[in-house]
């Protein structure tokens, strides 16, 4: 008979189980068996939290998109040049994505293999589209560079950002502070390496 | 009975079959089973080939390494003002991701469970450290900016570079040409977004 904690989790504290879970062995490769084990629970339990394993990526991504999509409506990135509310939603999202790293985290790998995960992925090709708009507005006030396409600037700004999932961990030891981070993003986006 | 094709694989096609299961499935998800499959021919037929799949795995990362190592043995590598070397070993590996896109891709998505994979991680983290001491002599030479630390900047570049594996396809219509997309990330790795 396998020892089971008793069942103090909240909706938050399970989802957090999940999610390390799901970054672990893939969403598609993570079982309810697996959520049990890690949660020290049975999969009783697990199901008077939530419907299935779905729903938790659900809640997780939708955690992820929430954090993003309200940049966008924060002041910084409503109002004045489009090259300063562009730099406002690059910091922000650096900030979103360090503060919600599990989340963005799964956000950013899943593959469309459920109807959950491909909503996911539309959400967030949206938010790179509303990104990729405040760019292009930003090159037509002359304050951006003309000859990167549009598009594969976004691309490429966020290929920057979205790389801190592979290496930014917050309690480690002898690594960068989150604000250096945020600082040597928006530095190197905008201004690039060069002296 | 499984209906096989006759085995005229030479070690490189077998390898590009192999390489993409690897990727599309991920290297632990991937049974000899499976690349039987995809390879259309009987498994002791892959094994008259290769040991197994790790040996395909070190063939593949293998042929990856290559390729980015033998960038630092070019000229334009090795000679001149480091800020010069360092945009050309950033061109250089963008192509050379480019074309040799699957094995890259894998290269990056190794996490270390076999010792083939942690060798792999290791020579790979070995380049990303001779590309931070060129950065760093960049920066020592006055040619790049001193307020980002170098294996920040090294992070944040690769990440840029890297992000490539996620979002280009050399077929793609209406995408991108690739001597557009290398220019792209030299100009604004070095120069940044700003006009």
């Amino acid at each position: 008979m396998t020892m089971s904690k008793r069942d103090t989790y909240t909706p938050e504290s399970l989802l957090a189980v999940a999610v390390q879970v799901f970054n672990e062995r893939g969403y598609d490769g993570t079982s309810m068996e697996h959520l049990s084990r890690a949660a020290g629970i049975s999969k009783s339990s697990i199901y008077h939290h939530v419907r299935g394993k779905e729903e938790l990526l659900q809640r997780a991504v939708g955690r992820a998109l929430e954090g993003l999509f309200g940049i966008l409506d924060e002041r910084g990135a409503r109002d004045g040049r489009a090259v300063l509310r562009l730099e406002y939603v690059t910091r922000r999202t650096t900030e979103v994505l360090m503060d919600e790293l599990p989340y963005v985290t799964l956000l950013l790998r899943v593959r469309g293999n459920t109807p959950t995960e491909r909503r996911a992925m539309e959400r967030r090709r949206e938010f790179d589209q509303r990104v990729s708009e405040l760019l292009k507005d930003a090159v037509a006030e002359g304050d951006l560079r003309a000859d990167v396409e549009a598009r594969l600037a976004t691309r490429l700004l966020f290929g920057m950002i979205n790389s801190l999932v592979e290496w930014y961990r917050p309690d480690g030891r002898g690594a960068e502070g989150a604000d250096q981070v945020v600082d040597a993003v928006v530095r190197l986006a905008f201004d690039g390496l060069r002296a």
